[in-house]
């Protein structure tokens, strides 16, 4: 949010605090921050509050705005502070707070105790505030203003503290912008990774089996297939090799990874066999290295790209979970790449290129590389201790993005701790960031597992290491793709690729005989022959979101066709089967976008 | 082995202890039985034996045989059996366990204290035993005959006790039966999944991952993912559906599935978080139930074929694990049919088809399906307390196999612990016997997980549910593989399918050429210009077993050809690069065990 948006919501908070004071008298007031998606002000009300009472709210708070009063600053001393808030007793908690030095003006720490205090006023509403505001009311354009919901909070966040009622409100530089969000926040439910996941039958909880292990149903099963077999194909074109790893082993491979003990805290607990301690794997790298490590290597050989759809374990409290967004079981995408350094730059450019590629596939439009460097200060607590190496390898990449055009902010101190890496932040198609994919460049696993190969001078050299995962985990990424395409995914990636409606009960011998020849094309094809009205039929194949709905009657029987209805609603009319079959083929093999 | 076989090869122990006091007088006798391959003789020697002396023991006992020595049965009273064996301290020993009613003959529980022991003579030879032997030592086929080796052993096979040497030998009723079982144990030696393993580099093993989890190498990596491709693409065609499942679970799961606390010795140690014990899954049918559960379920969905290659953990002990035939971590082609009772015939005898299936691509020509019972004494211990649902089921199954027309023996005392299973086994190319996959019914955990479908009369019905997996689990069924095509896999199969060998360095731009030509039919293909000798890199190509060795030079490249050579050694000469893709690929695809 920049310092104009910040501006405007905080001040639309105040307006709001005032609209409630002047339409519930007696009102106590704690705090009213902008936030990410807007503003809210905490109360301690005479009355409970019902949404019925937003709109008079926002009613009273547009009118506050016509009027167009100005925001004024003043500086008050302790004395005069503790006067003017006599009877908000919030506010005067905050004015004491401030006077001990304990806080600042929300709740954050002081520098020091305050000798005065920044006090914001327009019409009869005073505030404690730091501001800044805007000049007048009337600068906030009242139809891109929206009071939207209740809540409940304590006073600091403090459960031992009264709790307060708490109103949130947004508003946008222009209406446009406020219809955008809304209609974002609207899509967003309907979208609901888990609603949709239920719905479509694609994944489901179960309390037996334990929360953060999501059972994957056949159409789910589906998708993940259909995943893995986009990310072989695009591996095996770039010279990858798959390899397969236990999922458990023993406690002492991953204290020389380091990821014990650095990284305990998100591990299972270990279990004991004959006196060793075994540890379910958080992430494969150990296992990809003692592949490398297994016998001599050669230049010949490198880059060496092992991939492997891996399976790793991290824990999660429980209260942490989210749908398939975080998760305790999770399979992803991974591989490691080991190269020299002299071909470093054109090998990390083929990984973004993967990773461009797949944005491409799934019309994903914007998306950020967030590169993560290192800060001196963490060097040996957050970050392995080797100034010299972290500095070439960010380098190494700062060089290879910058020479390939590649759309990067750099963001120091959020590196992984053996390395330098790059979040890729993807948007989905209502506008809602998701933070999907990593790609690593590792310098200190390499030396902990002794890595080496023969180079072209017969002696021994380090790889580097990249980390890369771009299609990310089976979990947050079907999470994702759900919510981008609202479940109508691609006919390639479908679960269910069309149904075949029968007319009539007359017309089931040709609905079995167009049933077979879709089968023989290996399509993934359902026959609806309940004896339901066509309507509620096609209905339900389209909430189903099925591409292509196939009707038959006596004149397609005849015809040797198909009458085509998109589950857009757009009817195709009867088309050949033989046509119908190929156009599918068609769009499925090239992963296309499109239905027709 | 049959009963002439045993007394044929315990006829020849008693020759070969004759031999060897001949050559080694002073040699004191322990037991000598017929064993499954042959048999042994355990002996206290006046001095070590080495392998050197094995042709002179076995020409001392062809010269015996040549005399034809008769054998005679006698039984003597204690206290002439004590005289007897005066200077033969073990078998001293035996007499007084057989008349204090210890044990029997060879070291088996007596039934009473023995008044008398039976003996067998022949030439000077006497000995305690119980028969039956040969008429005379001449039955003996000297050119059957074999002593194979050496090794340690203690007496009674107990540590505390004197350790003895244990000669081995083998014999036959005929001279070709020795050669094949030679041949056999050569050709096991040669096709050591664990050897082979190594050199093909298929997997590894690594002390700091932990024993009986292997680490699949690339090459490994393609069996897998071909095996995965066959099971899914078969599975598909028989109308499975493919899910996914978590590996982790509350221990309340199990406890449900009945795997706690019966199975509790084969699992691992549970995990603790946030107070509930978690549990690695040893089987994936707990899961699969949940998924037929997770809603309603009409007869129209059944029979409903979950499938999973799944992964399961089971503990074995360090002592016991086995290359890739007893491992702790394994990969299996696990599915599960729930089907209503009228269908149970038909869908069983589908899962048997595609056991059948498999066999024929795999070229196993020789299996059995052995039919594991419940005993009526086990009820309520070893098995579900259910009599009439095991009598019907097992009823079901044999009735299903033998209008099936399937091979199949039937063994009581066997089943599974909620219903009868079968066992599939299989013979490797070399006639060692495996136990591969198997094939179980459950009655008992549709009713511990109250899992009902509304039958055809709207009405609530249980189905029953068939465990199987025919591709058994990728560890054990490529470790079959491994010896039952010693390395040399079907193309399909194959790990590199072809190498391209330029003659010299004038042909790596048409070698490149013809690579690219390959690659694009996505071949597994690699190209060999090192610069060595075109002989030793032909060798180095059949060592890797890889299928196709394509040499090209000046005629090939003019040609637009590829001189083929196949691993076997036979030359297919100069051939159309067009024609040998066109070939290859309908072999690879009809996944063909020829190779032209």
């Amino acid at each position: 949010m920049d310092d104009k948006l910040h501006s405007l919501r905080h001040s639309a908070a105040h307006v709001m605090a005032q609209a409630v004071m002047d339409l519930l008298p007696g009102t106590k007031l704690g705090f009213g921050p902008a936030v990410e998606d807007g503003f809210y002000y905490d109360f301690q009300l005479p009355r409970a509050l019902t949404p019925e009472d937003l709109p008079a709210i926002e009613a009273r708070m547009k009118a506050i705005i016509k009027s167009k009063f100005p925001f004024q600053h003043t500086e008050l001393d302790i004395e005069a502070a503790r006067k003017q808030f006599a009877d908000q007793p919030f506010k005067l908690d905050q004015v004491e707070a401030l006077a001990r030095g304990e806080m600042g003006e929300h709740g954050d720490t002081a520098a020091q105790a305050a000798t005065s205090v920044s006090i914001y006023t327009h019409d009869s509403f005073v505030d404690l505030c730091r501001g800044p505001h805007v000049a007048s009311t009337g600068d906030i354009p009242v139809d891109a203003l929206k009071v939207m919901s209740i809540a409940g909070a304590y006073w600091r966040g403090d459960e031992k503290n009264p709790q307060l009622t708490r109103v949130y409100g947004t508003v946008f530089a222009t209406k446009n912008e406020l219809d955008e969000y809304l209609w974002q926040l609207e899509e967003a439910k309907k979208r609901d990774h888990r609603k949709l996941g239920k719905e479509l039958e694609i994944f489901v909880l179960d309390e037996e089996v334990g929360p953060g292990l999501p059972l994957w149903l056949p159409n789910g099963g589906v998708l993940i297939e259909e995943l893995e077999a986009l990310a072989k194909e695009t591996e095996r074109e770039a010279g990858y090799v798959r390899v397969r790893t236990p999922h458990i082993t023993k406690e002492s491979l991953f204290l020389k990874s380091g990821h014990l003990p650095y990284y305990a805290d998100s591990m299972y607990p270990p279990m004991e066999l004959e006196g060793v301690r075994y540890y379910l794997k958080p992430m494969n790298c150990p296992m990809h290295h003692k592949i490398f490590a297994s016998r001599q290597r050669s230049y010949r050989e490198l880059p060496l790209r092992v991939a492997e759809y891996g399976t790793c374990y991290r824990y999660e409290k429980s209260g942490e979970l989210f749908g398939l967004m975080r998760v305790r079981f999770m399979q992803m995408n991974d591989a490691h790449i080991y190269v020299p350094e002299e071909l470093f730059e054109q090998e990390f450019m083929g990984v973004i290129a993967l990773y461009i590629k797949y944005f491409k596939l799934f019309n994903i439009d914007k998306y950020v590389m967030r590169f993560s460097t290192h800060d001196k200060a963490g060097l040996g607590k957050k970050y392995v201790d080797n100034p010299a190496l972290w500095e070439k390898t960010e380098e190494m990449v700062r060089r290879a993005m910058t020479n390939g055009n590649v759309n990067f902010v750099e963001v120091p101190g959020e590196a992984a701790f053996y390395g330098p890496k790059i979040d890729v932040q993807i948007w989905s198609a209502i506008g809602r960031e998701f933070s999907l994919a990593t790609n690593q460049v590792d310098f200190a696993q390499p030396l902990r597992f002794d890595l080496k190969f023969t180079n072209t001078n017969g002696q021994e050299e380090m790889p580097l290491v990249i980390h890369r995962a771009p299609l990310g985990t089976h979990e947050r990424t079907i999470g994702f793709l759900l919510e981008h395409f609202a479940g109508a995914f691609p006919a390639w990636l479908a679960p269910v690729q069309m149904v075949v409606l029968p007319i009539t009960d007359r017309h089931h011998a040709y609905a079995n005989q167009v049933m077979a020849r879709l089968k023989a094309e290996n399509f993934r094809v359902t026959l609806d022959d309940r004896s339901e009205r066509m309507n509620s039929k096609i209905r339900d194949a389209q909430l189903q979101k099925i591409p292509y709905i196939l009707v038959v009657g006596d004149k397609e029987a005849e015809a040797s066709a198909v009458a085509v209805r998109l589950r857009t609603g757009e009817d195709l009319k009867a088309i050949p089967i033989d046509q119908f079959i190929e156009m599918a083929k068609r769009l499925i093999q090239t992963r296309s976008l499109e239905l027709k």
